[in-house]
Order: structure tokens, then sequence, then C-alpha cells
């Protein structure tokens, strides 16, 4: 049997960018401001890591004007869910199986 | 409530590193040889993240000799299971939010 961490993907695996993809699974749209809160990162990090997952393909991002004000929405792909659900599956296989270790 | 991905530590949760200090948990104390091909892994890719285990307090690391070969072992120090078992907390945390989401 593999390990469950050779199924860990870096892309979606790091923690800030698990973080938003979890934010998002919750969300479906968030705008940057609200991502940036949440997870308690500076806008620089927030902003490498949602370049990193739009490269990626799993997230998209838009800008969109309310009023005169630009605001940045960011929601997951159809890829983006499927990495994310993959990830989440991944991490139940290594809870699953410190459990099995553990008295 | 801070999410819980916060709550997670790069230097543990990094998927290499997590497996390794994962198999540690299983087994008190493996050789380099077996933690290399239980994690799919390079001797290169292995030894950078044992030394950031280390260096960080987190692993010990003995060469010992059999005969005349020497073999390198590697154990969690007590700071190491203390961190692993964070992160598995995270990793509950993270899971149980994405269910209570989920329908």
């Amino acid at each position: 049997m593999t390990h469950p961490s050779l199924q860990l993907d870096n892309t979606v695996h790091q923690r800030v960018r698990l973080g938003i993809l979890s934010v998002l699974a919750e969300a479906d749209e968030a705008d940057f401001a609200y991502l940036r809160n949440a997870l308690g990162l500076t806008d620089g990090n927030l902003s490498r890591n949602l370049a990193v997952l739009e490269q990626a393909g799993l997230v998209r991002i838009d800008k969109r004007f309310e009023g005169r004000k630009p605001r940045t929405w960011v929601s997951p792909t159809k890829e983006g869910r499927r990495a994310f659900a993959a990830e989440i599956q991944a991490l139940r296989d290594l809870l699953a199986r410190v459990d099995a270790v553990e008295p």
C-alpha cells in the first residue's frame, strides 16, 4: 500500500492555499479582503498564493467595480473543487492510518 | 473563530515532512532506506527534509554501524511527537469544518 502522503499535491496542500480553497468550498465566491482577514494573511502572501492557484487553473479571479471601487472576487474552478476534494480524501486516509496505529 | 488552517505549522505540514513524521509515529525508529522507500522519495529529497526536521528539533538522526556498514536511523523527539499530534488535531479540525459545510 502506498503511503497516504504520496497522494498529497503541494499546489493544494500548502498551508495558505489549503486555507484559501477551504474557505472557497464554504463560500463559492469570496472577495480578497474577506480571504485575507479569514486566513490572517498579508496582502502579499495572499496575492502570491492566489497567483499560484490561478496559474494551476484552480481558482478564477475577477475584478469587478462596485460604484467606482474595484473589488477582487475569487472563486474555485471545477478543477479547483476536484483538487480540493482529492486533498480532503488524502487527509482522511492519513488520519485513518494514524487512528489505526494509536491505541 | 480562527480558521483551522492557521493552526498548521509549515515545518510539519509540508507534504514530505508530514509523511516522515507519520511513518515515525507508527515505527518509533526507521532507517533511511525504509523511509525513502515507504514515501517514494529520492535520497536528496529525504535528506533535505530530514535536515529541516532535525534543525527544528523534531527528529533525532543516529548513524550506527552494523558490522562495517553504516546505517542511518531516524526517530522522533518528544517535541516531534508533540508537533505531529498538533498537526493531526489541526487536520481533524479542518475536516470537521469541511464536513459541517457539505450536505
